[in-house]
């Protein structure tokens, strides 16, 4: 646990306008609903506002909207867009507290011949750095990490502990994967050939753009013929397969367990709910947003919000529901039959 | 293959009724319906009576109810609960043929200075553990096992070979992690921002009680300001991801593929289904079962099963009625109307 | 990137009728839109046929019917199926460019004793071969392996760095093993007692036939009594979940995301799109093909094609029908009772 910083030092190295007492020591970063006397909290969605009269935050970050009613009860930092100042706090916090990897190779990593790693990288126990792999400026390889054989890591790029990037794939600056992603595993191809498959190997690789977060345990798959695409700023989450020679677009964020399958291209600014799951060779244009458990199977050519579940109920209702379901097309048929009768009554 | 017990040796170690002789041969455990002469079974749902009849097994565990039955074919061994008996003797059984880890640490594993490890505890080959974690007696950390500065692992835990276990995350005693967890990797926290995403660093960790059990592949995030909290006797399976700060109610059991929002709670002694999705910031109580494939889009506050899943069909049949579904609030509009005509009729 | 082959060397080693100039240059293969002048292409989908007349490529893999159009334009290739055709030239293209892995154990790996390493095998960086474990003539160990004690590695079989081949399982001949696998951790098998969970051990194995090949982070679970096991020439993509004591049969290709729970039986020749989900203990028979994102919830006992997926729209139509289908069973209802009346009248 480091010293409490002073509300002033994150004004100072945040911005903001403070009010109130710069000396109040921060402790912690909180939620209203379960901060202490030693916490700095924030409001960004003013439903929560109510929270600002029972919090004991010691203080709290809030829009202009909110500042007279947070100085009111004590030390407030004024800020436009109280969301992202938290955010930047959290960064600022963590580099507070997290000891920065040390450059240099850790003596139990194996570094094959003819990879270049920067001095002021930092290689942790037992990586594997293959033949040709580079290793920019400042970026972090973590305990256990495999990079292929002529693989790229962008400057100031971290891979938490246990991430795979394979041979010849690239990724750019300040990126981050974690622990068990997969960067580069083939594609699923065969052709099939007298009722087995024949492998059509996967000769492409992986790219990933500048400033990309990439989940545990997700796996990106190397491209068929061309490469597989990440763009600038995509950020996805955990345990999403990504298939071969498929395109995300710039600053697309990609919740947990969502499929896409392979060639699909999906546009910039989209976000995609969990487990959705994208068909092959469509297209999503930017600015698409695609709910939670969604299936996308065909093309979406228009921006907006799209979605498709089934809705959950007690079980004994969806039971019924759920039968009838399989005949709503006779259904139909019946419901026509009876509109067509009824016509012709007078 | 380690030397065949004798009957009356188990029902020594595990309790039960013996009927027949104790002397009798066991080789290996078995369904009833693939049982051999040195197989011992069990009978735990009364729908498979029939197979007492036919199963070649040396001796079988039975409820009292089928005690005379077992007993009139060979050995048998009467007890009130036969499925707790069976997964008692499968326990019994595994610690007899699978040798014991060895305790002390691997010359291959890397210790940062700091960490504390038990002598009773098994370090395996190319173990990574961090500065200031600690490994409680009996503990074992399989082959390549990744243990984070701060880390605890409690007593007797064990951890199969290739798991994560990220900084400042605790597990408690007597659980069980599975090759390819992930336990602390971020939460997927990001600020809007000018069309662009600004990271949250997730300054929380994960706190995981006893008895827990946790499947291959599986991701457990850290929490953003809060801890994710994993109470005792929770049992999830493979490839399960579960966002930061979400709580699971001890004795809840979770099976693959399920994806959990962030800030979902859920309750104590609920089950939930393959590949169940159940969305952030919900409320799910005790008592509450969830079908598979089913998404949760809303809190759950009384205890029940609940169910949402598209019933499947042969293509064609399903195409006309995916078809029509898309029609169906048309259908129940045209309903209405013919409801209404058929009103006025005399 | 190594010397471009002649196409004359190319139809040498895989056959074919050669049509123009075999001494054409191919630095490259690649689909034919984004072909370039040193490029080798394909025509497997008569789709694309008049792509033959705009593409760049140096020389094309055709059909018959499509030799001489293609001929007309420049080097061609004719085989009667060009998509296998062009599956086979990755294979000998990959060959020629991927430098064969080295025969040997790398000095970083650890090898318990007891353990066989067949000499021509390949054991990479910080590999671990359990005691007893079996590794077969040409087999590759990728940096980071585990094969587990007693387990078995067949002839010519790739691990990908980064797998785990737990204890006792065995995968036999030419098979492919993708990054992040786990083979062999335990099934999910649990008594209920008192509101608790007591563990069933999971006494079996896993066993894995010839030609298969297993995805990035994909699960398949050891058998409770009995092994899990995967036929002969199984293709499984990324992520996916295969249960214990689950039966795959041969030829059978499952798509990335699938969760296939216990027991369940799927056959020969059958395709399953991805995210679908086949819940535990049913049979799925010879040649089913099952659709994206399909729940299969009972056994499907005839050849074809099934299909269960919520169709998607955009939120504000889904929104409606999805309320609607709420009260799908009482809509049947209202719809029968109008039935009944117009029945009843003249």
């Amino acid at each position: 646990m480091p010293a409490p910083a002073r509300l002033g030092e994150i004004v100072a190295a945040l911005g903001g306008e403070l009010r109130g007492d710069g000396e109040v020591a921060i402790s912690r970063l909180a939620p209203l609903e379960s901060a202490d006397a030693g916490s700095l909290s924030f409001l960004a969605n003013p439903r929560y506002a109510a929270q600002l009269a029972t919090t004991l935050a010691a203080a709290v970050i809030v829009a202009p909207a909110f500042a007279d009613a947070a100085a009111a009860r004590g030390a407030a930092v004024v800020s436009p867009e109280p969301y992202l100042y938290f955010a930047r706090l959290t960064q600022w916090w963590a580099a507070r507290q997290r000891p920065a990897a040390a450059a240099g190779v850790h003596p139990s990593a194996v570094i094959e011949p003819g990879a270049r790693v920067h001095p002021s990288a930092s290689i942790g126990p037992l990586v594997v750095i293959g033949a040709g792999a580079e290793i920019a400026a400042g970026a972090v390889i973590g305990a256990h990490g495999i990079v292929g054989a002529g693989a790229m890591v962008g400057e100031g790029t971290r891979l938490h502990p246990r991430v795979t990037l394979a041979d010849h794939c690239r990724i750019g600056a300040r990126g981050i994967l974690h622990s068990g992603a997969v960067i580069g595993a083939d594609g699923f191809g065969f052709a099939p050939s007298q009722g087995r498959w024949e492998k059509i190997e996967q000769l492409g690789a992986v790219r990933i753009g500048d400033d990309v977060e990439i989940g545990a345990n997700t796996c990106i798959d190397r491209g068929a013929l061309d490469d597989t695409l990440i763009e600038d700023g995509v950020k996805l989450d955990n345990l999403i397969q990504v298939g071969h020679n498929v395109r995300i677009g710039a600053y697309t964020a990609i919740a947990g367990c969502v499929g896409i399958a392979g060639s699909a291209r999906i546009g910039r600014h989209c976000t995609v709910g969990g487990a959705a799951i994208i068909l092959g060779h469509l297209e999503v244009v930017d600015h698409v947003h695609i709910s939670a458990g969604t299936a996308v199977t065909r093309s979406i050519r228009k921006p907006g919000t799209y979605s498709g579940l089934f809705p959950f109920d007690d079980n004994a209702s969806w039971e019924k529901n759920a039968a009838t379901l399989r005949q709503l097309y006779s259904l139909r048929d019946r419901l026509r039959a009876l509109e067509r009768r009824q016509a012709q009554q007078p």
